[in-house]
């Protein structure tokens, strides 16, 4: 069977993901029975191109960009339309749209994984909206769409008869949406409680040896760790999306990132920091949510037994209150590009693997 | 869509199950179209119970066992067509899988909940065999079938396009099978190591706390934790089952638990945890296996930073190193009856939407 996908975003998280699905080519077809073939890529800053027919070469166009290079340059690569330079805006991206509605594929999906605009979540809002009312499914690493407007979306999705997924908006390619739907079924989640942000887990874990706030954050810019603008992840902003979401599909709440009690970690932290270890505790930057109470995002002081008090660095780590199995936890130890990437990946499994079972997509207890 | 079960044994899990799934109803039929209905049981001790037509009450038949009866008891219900006393072997088992195979019911389940046989792990194997080969679907709480003989059960299986499931045989009902099979598509296990034996977790916590071997042991037997034959446990077979058994489903092992390099906890234990504690560490037993090489059980020194150092009693975890999403883990942090049964659910509900998926049937990359 295949799949058309339309990539909006070809940052490093596109561009993994395009090798990616190369890589996996063989299996996904022997296995899955999934041909993936790239028809558009549509960025903010290098252009867009759509093929007429047949895919475009999507490792050539990540290859390209990375040497500095523009989607135009992709025009002498045979069945391959190349629009202008113009950055992507929506009607840019309505056009690439038309061209994924109008394919004979049995599946076409809408890849989006623009940045995360914290204000309101947008254009990626629009990106989802469009894309579902043209009738095409959509995955996306992006948490905006979830943590914004998860149960407009649902709705939309679930009238078009199609997918909208987003297992990489939370704790990149370990399944935690999929984890709940796919395996288990009959289950409420009552609440949960985890450390979802790894910029603050590195900052914390220097605050414990010693380090002051700024220079560790400076160390952590240095290192590619933390943004150029930390506030996103310093601020709590991050952790407060990624707990919108989860409270969004598995709590059946309606509430944005701006809906969290929110505290990050900053100038003040190094004291409360010294004060845990002291006490042999750590400080970590707890999200969590209970059915039918606010979420909240706040530096905890840690026990040794607490499970989430082991995590450093990119390990991430939820634990679910459920009804039937008490509490539950999934752990990812490592991080990278391809975790993320992967995500992506894997929603592209499931959207295939629901061609087949039309009754999962039903409105149930769990997602 | 209707489901017609037989239940092979009857103890605590068996009925546990049986309530659940009446508790469960409404949501089975809601949200998964799943009607189930019993219409056999069969023990070792109580007798056994077929139904001519309709379904047996199980609630009524677990609570008759619990209150000393048996199942001839049934007799006067309806539609209830009881057998005799004798228990079952396999000529009683062959009549009640005759009725169960001769059933209209969309889907045929033997839901086998027999103890583990550690010397080759039959009956069951004989039971999962002859419900395979009558066309029926099989799952298993019991460890026997999956540890002993995974490669010609699945096979088997695969030939009478039915399924074999075992998602109870480790960690209860927290998603171990149903985690690799249904969410990590694409991703190869390359190797795991974990914490899957409670009592040997009781007794190793309090090894630490400064009780000697034999009196903890003691303790945990008149408190209901170890079993009056603690051997299973203590000697390390419990957990080489589950080694065997993951070994065997997500490493293409074919081994059983004889070959399981095992090291149990004993009485020369103590000093060894007494002397991880001074050190800051703590031994637990823990199970691993890497691809091509032998799965071994034995007590390991971890420490603090070990996801695995902070588990004490029912808390179990498994940590799966995988080759594109780095080492991912899932906890269970507490027990009851209700997860093991809750096992069996998740199972049956995969086999129903399994009908509608018949391409994850095929033997894939993961089971």
């Amino acid at each position: 069977m295949r799949a058309d996908l339309l990539l909006i975003g070809f940052g490093h998280v596109g561009r993994r993901f395009a090798r990616l699905i190369d890589e996996q080519r063989e299996t996904l077809r022997a296995v899955f029975d999934l041909e993936c073939r790239v028809i558009g890529i549509a960025t903010r800053n290098h252009g867009h191109a759509i093929s007429d027919q047949g895919g475009l070469d999507a490792i050539v166009a990540a290859a390209l960009i990375e040497s500095g290079g523009s989607l135009s340059q992709l025009a002498g690569a045979g069945n391959q339309r190349v629009a202008r330079h113009a950055p992507m805006d929506l009607a840019v991206f309505s056009a690439c749209l038309e061209r994924l509605a109008s394919s004979d594929a049995a599946l076409k999906v809408v890849v989006e994984t623009t940045t995360l605009n914290i204000d309101d979540g947008r254009p990626a809002i629009d990106h989802v909206e469009r894309a579902l009312t043209a009738g095409c499914h959509v995955v996306t690493a992006n948490k905006g769409p979830v943590a914004f407007a998860y149960r407009r979306l649902a709705r939309m999705a679930a009238e078009a008869n199609v997918r909208f997924l987003f297992e990489g908006a939370v704790m990149d390619g370990i399944p935690v949406f999929n984890l709940v739907r796919e395996t288990l079924p009959a289950v409420s989640i009552l609440g949960f409680r985890g450390v979802v942000n790894s910029t603050t887990n590195h900052i914390l874990s220097a605050l414990e040896e010693g380090e002051e706030f700024a220079p560790a954050l400076a160390r952590m810019q240095a290192a590619g760790i933390a943004e150029a603008d930390p506030s996103l992840d310093v601020d709590g902003w991050d952790a407060a999306a990624k707990a919108a979401a989860l409270a969004n599909v598995l709590l059946g709440a309606d509430v944005t990132p701006h809906d969290v009690d929110r505290t990050g970690v900053g100038l003040d932290t190094s004291a409360r920091a010294h004060a845990a270890v002291a006490r042999g505790n750590r400080l970590r930057l707890v999200a969590s949510a209970r059915r039918g109470e606010r979420p909240i995002v706040r530096p905890i002081e840690l026990p040794p037994e607490d499970l989430l008090y082991g995590l450093r660095g990119v390990a991430n780590a939820i634990v679910f209150e459920t009804d039937l199995l008490g509490r539950v936890a999934i752990t990812q130890l490592d991080g990278s590009l391809t975790l993320t990437a992967y995500a992506l990946l894997s929603d592209l499994v499931a959207i295939r693997r629901d061609r087949r079972a039309p009754v999962e997509a039903r409105p149930g207890r769990n997602p």
